[in-house]
């Protein structure tokens, strides 16, 4: 076949997955929870049953990715061992056992005229999910996207296409055991990059795409995507250690954020002190992280201060490093910290260190990202640590989910009005 | 100027706006309820004192009307009488003294660790309004934003140029008087459509854009936005009459749901009604329905049971007449109903007439519209009616706000967490 023709077939592959999948996604939406946990159930059981397929399948992968030599990096995300099986086991329990979010009802109120005004929670609809690498994600976000009831196109990347396909299998038994169409869940079964074209454009079909990714991956699906994005692009996460900071507070806290894994996206990346604690604060605590093989950039005051620190330059103060560098600015001010903030963050977790109520609450309050922390490390960032029992991803967006989305941010709300033959206007 | 020329000064102005409106999001954000109460109570003052003017500045947006032989309904929706002065004030009045969504935290949640998790509504940032026609919606739209905490650009119709011009004089005196910014609300100064290309397309700026008009323009703004809309397209919207209906209630909830009013987009337009009620249902609603002049298009059945209907075709299921014609078709059962709805409704408000308690709640569950009704007119959907105090448009979209988009909907969540130097991993 032509590129062309491949193109046009792709096209009307994923066209009629989308098809199937919002058929499916209508009887999912109205399926008990019971079902839907069955179906998590079976899956964790089967992976564990067909843990020496899955490694097979996987090995497939990994022998091709040898052959393209992929970074170490990339084939250690892509490895499924025995460990990962039964981490993906325990996740699908794990989700299986929350509450579903699908039918709550808010709070009922009741207008003059006796009609009753409530909303539902309710599934999304279909949701595209876009991945490199980890098949583990395959598991996850099915299961996320069950037990909210909504139907799932998943789309990994194509270093981990066997992988994938196998563990695809394993999703399908499962939601035949819970008498679920299969549709609920499809792993597309190619490879060529047009059917990402054609996902994340199906407007008829698709209520919402999350992509798992590298920036890159993320800032071309931004352009491409008519479907709307819940994603962040980068963690460019702040930690303000102010004047009424606990200087020993302080410093496990910056410790904490920027080494407790330094390729997360909630890693602290800019830190910025008050002059007035610099001095106490700077000396003991650059030592330490630079003990810990962390490169420090920091401004004039901070380099007056500390030996062996490189000058900070503007692109530092916009880089989410995702590596073992920390850029250092010493602040006058709260002000200037919050400005400094406002200015190069993107808003997605900042927090500071204070015992001030006052500057606590004006923090919180006057810091604009989808999280803000007081006394905390940005590395807290993720949906397990917030109490969501799992998460599908963090989103900056400003409409719908910001944050860590989990099960509640899969769905969205209708209104349900009950009434008794009351009549407008009368 | 050459049109290029126009069209890069257009765009190097807007970009400016939104600029200026990012900057005064910023300080809207953290203004007191007091604050945004008190603009708003000035600019009720405000446009009592100044009718004389704004009735002079509408008398030029009308003359123009006239010489461009404009429909008689635009020049009514455009015309500014004293009457509509004093509801415009009314309204700023009570959006004044609504409870502000700002600030307010959701239930705490205590983490095993002892960190506090919680979340807080805060404004979205910056709002693009783009209307036709009705000058009121300058006020009511500048009063939801500025109460919400966003900024606002608000783009009208070019047939009600000046009108919005000294309306908005009217708003920045207001925001004068409660110290706030002058660019919290700025009315576009150009009737050049470039400017509303700019609008939908400055990311950068501008969080979210909300059409108000007829589906043709938010087709339009659909295709060009980046910006993500608040919106709905059309109100296709159905009454369901069930075998278990009381069919006094059905024939009251019938005739109000289509004759309350034949513009606005809550009206049924679908009728469906189950055969064995059909009988005894149809005859005299139909009757009454044609008395008030009511076009009837019905299928098969219907045309057998009631004299004078045309026969209703695939086009009349799709359309949202928004004119004194109802489609009505008999079905063999509820799910036929509900088929029926989930092929054509535009996922704006449908409802069902029954008795049955299971029948009502499978119908809430079951119907994937922003809005389900069991015993109600489908003519309710809007934001007064639902007690929001007032609303800003109607989104059937399935991300954010769906339904009714009143305060609330104006605003989003950040996540807040509050520690006492907990560690992540220890």
């Amino acid at each position: 076949m032509t590129t062309t023709d491949t193109q046009t077939s792709t096209t009307e592959l994923m066209l009629a997955i989308g098809k199937k999948a919002k058929a499916a996604a209508r009887i999912l939406r109205n399926a008990t929870d019971k079902q839907k946990s069955t179906a998590l159930l079976q899956m964790a059981d089967l992976l564990l049953e067909k843990k020496d397929e899955l490694i097979a399948a996987n090995r497939k992968d990994l022998e091709a990715a040898k052959e393209r030599n992929l970074a170490a990096a990339l084939v250690d995300r892509l490895t499924i061992s025995e460990t990962t099986i039964q981490s993906m086991a325990t996740g699908l329990r794990q989700i299986a056992a929350m509450p579903d979010p699908v039918g709550k009802r808010s709070e009922t109120i009741v207008r003059p005229n006796g009609m009753m005004v409530a909303q539902m929670r309710v599934p999304i609809g279909v949701i595209g999910i876009i991945y490199e690498s980890r098949p583990n994600v395959t598991i996850d976000a099915a299961a996320l996207c069950i037990k909210s009831g909504n139907a799932t196109i998943l789309r990994g990347g194509s270093e981990a296409f066997h992988s994938n396909q196998a563990l695809g299998e394993v999703i399908l038994e499962g939601l035949r055991a819970a008498k679920l169409p299969e549709d609920c869940v499809q792993v597309v079964p190619t490879t060529d990059r047009a059917a990402v074209g054609s996902l994340v454009t199906m407007t008829d079909y698709v209520d919402v795409i999350v992509p798992r990714g590298g920036k890159g991956l993320i800032e071309r699906l931004s352009q491409e995507a008519s479907v709307p994005l819940i994603k962040h692009l980068d963690g460019n996460c702040h930690l303000y250690i102010d004047k009424d900071a606990d200087l020993a507070k302080a410093h496990a806290v910056a410790i904490n954020a920027k080494t407790y894994r330094y390729g997360i996206c909630g890693t602290m990346e800019t830190l910025l002190v008050h002059h007035e604690v610099a001095p106490a604060l700077l000396p003991d605590l650059c030592a330490d992280l630079q003990q810990k093989g962390v490169e420090l950039r920091g401004c004039e005051r901070t380099r007056n201060l500390v030996d062996d620190i490189k000058e900070a330059t503007d692109e530092d103060w916009e880089t989410e490093f995702l590596a073992p560098i920390l850029a250092i600015r010493i602040v006058d001010s709260y002000d200037q910290a919050v400005d400094h903030i406002a200015l190069y963050s993107s808003e997605h977790t900042e927090s500071i260190v204070t015992e001030n109520l006052n500057t606590a609450l004006r923090f919180q309050k006057e810091v604009d990202s989808s999280s803000v922390y007081v006394n905390l490390p940005t590395c807290f960032a993720d949906g397990f640590e917030y109490g969501l029992g799992a998460e599908i991803g963090i989103s900056t967006n400003r409409l719908h989910a910001r944050g860590p989305v989990g099960l509640e941010g899969l769905t969205t709300e209708k209104w349900v009005l009950t009434g008794n033959g009351q009549l407008r206007g009368q």
